[in-house]
């Protein structure tokens, strides 16, 4: 165990640095940012902004530029007509799915759900703080379930959802937020089988990092439109993507993609809420991005920049704190953090003593449905903003305080 | 009265000619959509998209880039912190803030609307077909209101709002759609100091033609939110506004403005839903439109294009239906519509016979509530779309339609 004394005079000289260092979202960095700059000119002129026909500058297509729709389809590996193109922002669509459920109802509820008491989510921990928070907004009861290395606990799950009241389940599949696993083929197969009472079951399918591998090989996973629709399970699911860490964070695209018979039952109650999204800049994506394979190309140059950042951080975390054996760590090959988990009672303390020294991590408890991580263990750390040398200042600061807390508390 | 043989004869003749126009929908037309083509080429470098700290292409600043946010205030005559900016379309603003009435309550709400029974909406009719349709969709009883050349009927609204299942009501207070007419300065003081029953009364202040005169000059409208203060009525009212009629009808910028009450409350709901709409669109329209004054020079080059066909059309009714007094029409000097007031019982008949000569019309019905006018009277004309050859042809078949229909009933 490190020796108190020694800790506690190594952070107070670093408190007295007076940092001012942020591993708190997974927000891309401005050199990141700055490999989509090329795609500003690509519509610049009347001719550029017409395809097939369609005018992106006007009124029309509700479910977004055709070739849009086809270029998710291409990188979720679904048809063309199971893809609807949004805005910015998938949340915004995720929320609105929610929403509509509430509000209306699915294509296969009895009633909207705002009609209906006591309902409740599945909510893979840890897991991503504003999936959780759209279903608490909603007033879900949240049901954490655990998750390993090959995803959430599915017998556990698959015992959950005999309950009708459990309407829907969260999930990251590839590389989640914040484990940085990946959904084993088994389990993907076991929840696009599973049976739950809820005729309206709602699995939210937020393939969030579908393309952003940033050490080795693109992964393949399988298309779950068409696994749930082998399993009977055509409607069930909602599958969100977007290129909000491929292009420009606040001003990417996004879609979701569902069933047809899911599109044509939301096209109808989307068509009240919008005429189409900004087919502008849907088309400027497509003619920057092209398809999945050239997609991938340009997620290589993201992971020369995200690789070392990542590796820096594991490395540290392998040399600082393995040896005191007070935590453990993923080491991911794609998304955008590294979930730290500590003995029990000591992730609080660090991120307050972090805090103290200038450091920003995403609150202790935020992986967590209602911001409560029971065992207080769970760290996100999100490399992805600081520059390389900022980063490596916060994880020794990092290192530093969670040595500290455990030395405080004596584990 | 119009001779029926002759009027079927030119109606054949016209039918004969395969024609397929359409004057259908407010759409801008092509020229009008290409005035705003050097905005795609003010954001092309890093430079370009940092502002004052805020970097437009990554996260953050859930109302808008600050930019935006005083541009839309400046056209509204409200404070910067009253706007929040949103993404391409303010109907999508405005079937949110409905949306959250009804899953989460509005400000003042005693409970979300989803729990209640039985609310009502004020519809003033003719009115726009979009607003209804969210009402309708969310489940409200749609109330008509008629509405003359100063607004709609007060007496009749001062009585409805005494319900208080009365929830709100909808206004397009300058060139409203259809009728084109301007809300009086009576109406507007007299909607502002209303005393509805319903603690949460949502007036929906549909501010889309704000700008939008093609005839004359600027015309000046009371800040809406100003005058809701001053009469106790400050959280009241929603405003929304878009540049959806000033730059590209499906990728401008939209916002909605509201009491710096409302905007905290809003704030925190929408903090669930998304992080920002996409601030480098509406970076780009601040750099392009800058503020009123220069908005309002833009808009003079709309006017030349618009201008034209509006007088076309109304010197064509003028010509060709004034003298059969079977019909009246309104000769607005902005907004994007001419809204023509058929004897009873013909305005269905004469968009079936367009229909049938290939003239799409706006469906008669369409300007009242659940689609259905009672006095089969209304008739909206848009004649933005078509080139003026086409739009003239178009005209010429509506006459002639007006006038067969007319014939055939005999009145």
């Amino acid at each position: 165990m490190a020796d108190y004394a020694e800790m506690k005079s190594r952070f107070d000289g670093l408190k007295a640095e007076g940092l001012k260092l942020n591993m708190m979202r997974g927000k891309p960095e401005t050199k990141q940012v700055a490999l989509s700059i090329p795609m500003l000119s690509l519509i610049t002129q009347r001719e550029d902004m017409v395809r097939n026909g369609v005018d992106a500058a006007n009124y029309g297509e509700l479910a977004g530029m055709p070739e849009a729709r086809r270029f998710f389809a291409d990188i979720l590996g679904c048809r063309e007509e199971q893809v609807f193109v949004g805005g910015n922002a998938s949340l915004t669509l995720m929320y609105d799915t929610v929403a509509k459920a509430f509000t209306h109802g699915l294509l296969h509820s009895s009633s909207p759900w705002a009609k209906q008491e006591g309902l409740k989510f599945l909510c893979p921990v840890p897991g991503y703080d504003r999936h959780f928070r759209i279903t608490e907004s909603f007033g879900f009861e949240l049901i954490s379930v655990p998750m390993d290395e090959i995803g959430p606990d599915m017998d556990m799950v698959e015992e959950l959802i005999k309950d009708p009241k459990v309407k829907g389940m969260w999930n990251v599949p590839k590389y989640s937020n914040p484990a940085g696993i990946i959904y084993s083929e088994e389990t993907v197969r076991r929840i696009a089988s599973m049976k739950p009472a809820a005729e309206d079951f709602l699995l939210m399918w937020d393939n969030a990092y579908c393309v952003h591998e940033f050490d080795g090989d693109y992964v393949e996973m399988p298309d779950i439109l068409s696994l749930c629709e082998k399993y009977g399970n055509a409607d069930m699911v909602f599958e969100f993507a977007s290129t909000s860490k491929v292009t420009f964070p606040g001003a990417g695209i996004s879609c979701f993609a569902c069933s047809e018979a899911n599109m044509a039952y939301m096209k109808k109650l989307l068509g009240v809420q919008m005429i189409s999204a900004d087919k502008m800049n849907q088309l400027r994506h497509v003619l920057f991005l092209k398809d999945k394979e050239n997609t991938i190309a340009h997620m290589k140059k993201h992971a020369v920049i995200m690789k070392p950042k990542f590796d820096m951080v594991c490395d540290m975390l392998d040399r600082e704190i393995a040896p005191e054996g007070i935590a453990t760590w993923t080491r991911p090959k794609g998304g955008y953090f590294v979930c730290v988990r500590t003995k029990p009672g000591l992730a609080k303390r660090t991120v307050e003593l972090c805090k103290e020294a200038g450091v920003a991590v995403t609150p202790a408890g935020a992986t967590h449905p209602y911001g409560i991580d029971p065992d207080d263990s769970v760290i996100r750390i999100a490399p992805s903003f600081p520059p390389i040398d900022e980063l490596e200042k916060a994880m020794e600061v990092f290192c530093v305080c969670l040595k500290l807390a455990a030395a405080e508390k004596n584990v």
